[in-house]
């Protein structure tokens, strides 16, 4: 099976311009078959409070309703992705940004309300369409996708983009030989929080149990391995936690079965 | 050889949620395989509005400095697209949004400054690359084009949606049997402009000349009839001018050789 590197970038890196060229430029170096996944949520947030729209988070999620739908879709997959799309262009990569709703490729449904909280135009992914993807992939085409679903009644949906990649990674297992990259803050899993350089190298299952009961690791990042596990048991090959300008370089932290 | 079908609405009929409805439903019936071309100024002027930015026009283009590129991406390729395309899907339609960066399938140049007029950020079209569009039309999907190009040197740029339909609409013409459309507030070009029964059914070049002439066609309706000339010397079979809902009824007027 040829290999797949699904890379998800968030945060501030694609959202200022001197932090973009650089990833961008490392991404169009990542050599063989890819796709990136992109956040946006600084963006959204400031184009909102400059649309007057209060925005609400509960634990790091934004609460959407119909503006704040409309904020996300304009910022994720007009702004933000079409900025990455003409920018790769201009690299020789053949970018294609997507959400859910082009080719269908991801569908999902508007996360109920529970415990009395409604994200509103929320979206959990039920199914990905990958086969159509992946032949484009195969095409020498490089997917860039948008934080963004759709429900298939016509309305999209904000959906997370850690939860797109992985998703995304686990669906394109089908196909190619997948490796899944977070990049964030950190060089990886840190042994010591204050010490950049203590990261941990490799983890599989019973290590990250042992991390989190000693209190190793925390908050955040149980959430981040917990679907990296899950991606691993659904067909990806290896997961990768690792700072995004340290893309296409050895390092970070590798998850394994 | 294959047909196609592109079609270029624009104008409130893209921009209110009824009327799109009413198109979205009668384009997911046209048969066969499609394109469709929107615009979307209306929703642009409106959201620069809100934003504090101001709406300069010179001969209905809109002069696009940096602050106005950002809006009318995120309108035209995040809110009036994303739309467009997650509606379709509802209606069985697989549609993919595309701005010219995507695929890097339509590479424009800034417009020079001339005569003193800076349109700003604004692409004069120099090449389209087909032969992906066609792979994918030829595979079922419905390409979706927002009225943006892009300079192949990172940036994005707006681009009328007239040229985006009569560039897309040539260059496909290499691989299908293209019919090109355009959609507009009245039935087709009219005898009499008080009476909007008074079609001309169908129009060659020699009439175009007698009509004008005469004065029985003027204004706005010149360049667009001179764009139709110029996309059936160049492949495409025919266009034809209408009204959107009158999409895949017979009328409208037909432009031939």
């Amino acid at each position: 099976m040829e290999k797949l590197t699904v890379i998800k970038v968030g945060g501030k890196i694609v959202e200022e311009e001197a932090t973009l060229k650089a990833l961008l430029s490392d991404f169009s170096k990542v050599e063989g078959r890819k796709v990136l996944v992109h956040g946006g949520g600084r963006s959204a947030t400031a184009m909102a409070t400059r649309l007057g729209i209060e925005s609400q988070m509960i634990d790091g999620r934004r609460v959407t309703d119909a503006e704040t739908l409309k904020v996300v879709t304009m910022v994720y997959a007009g702004l933000v992705n079409k900025n990455i799309v003409a920018s790769l262009q201009a690299l020789g990569v053949n970018a294609l940004g997507l959400t859910g709703a082009d080719l269908g490729y991801m569908l999902s449904a508007k996360r109920p309300i529970k415990n009395g909280i409604d994200y509103g135009f929320v979206g959990d992914v039920k199914s990905v369409n990958s086969d159509l993807l992946a032949k484009l992939i195969a095409d020498g085409v490089v997917p860039i996708l948008a934080p963004l679903t759709h429900d298939g009644k016509g309305s999209m949906l904000n959906t997370n983009a850690d939860t797109i990649a992985g998703e995304a990674a686990k669906a394109l297992s089908k196909h190619f030989d997948v490796t899944l990259v977070y990049c964030f803050e950190k060089k990886g899993v840190l042994r010591d929080e204050n010490d950049d350089d203590s990261v941990i190298s490799e983890i599989n299952e019973a290590d990250f149990k042992k991390y989190v009961a000693d209190g190793t690791i925390q908050g955040g990042m149980i959430p981040k391995l917990e679907n990296a596990f899950a991606a691993i048991s659904a067909g990806v090959s290896k997961v990768v936690i690792t700072k995004a300008d340290q893309l296409g370089k050895v390092g970070g932290t590798t998850i394994v079965r």
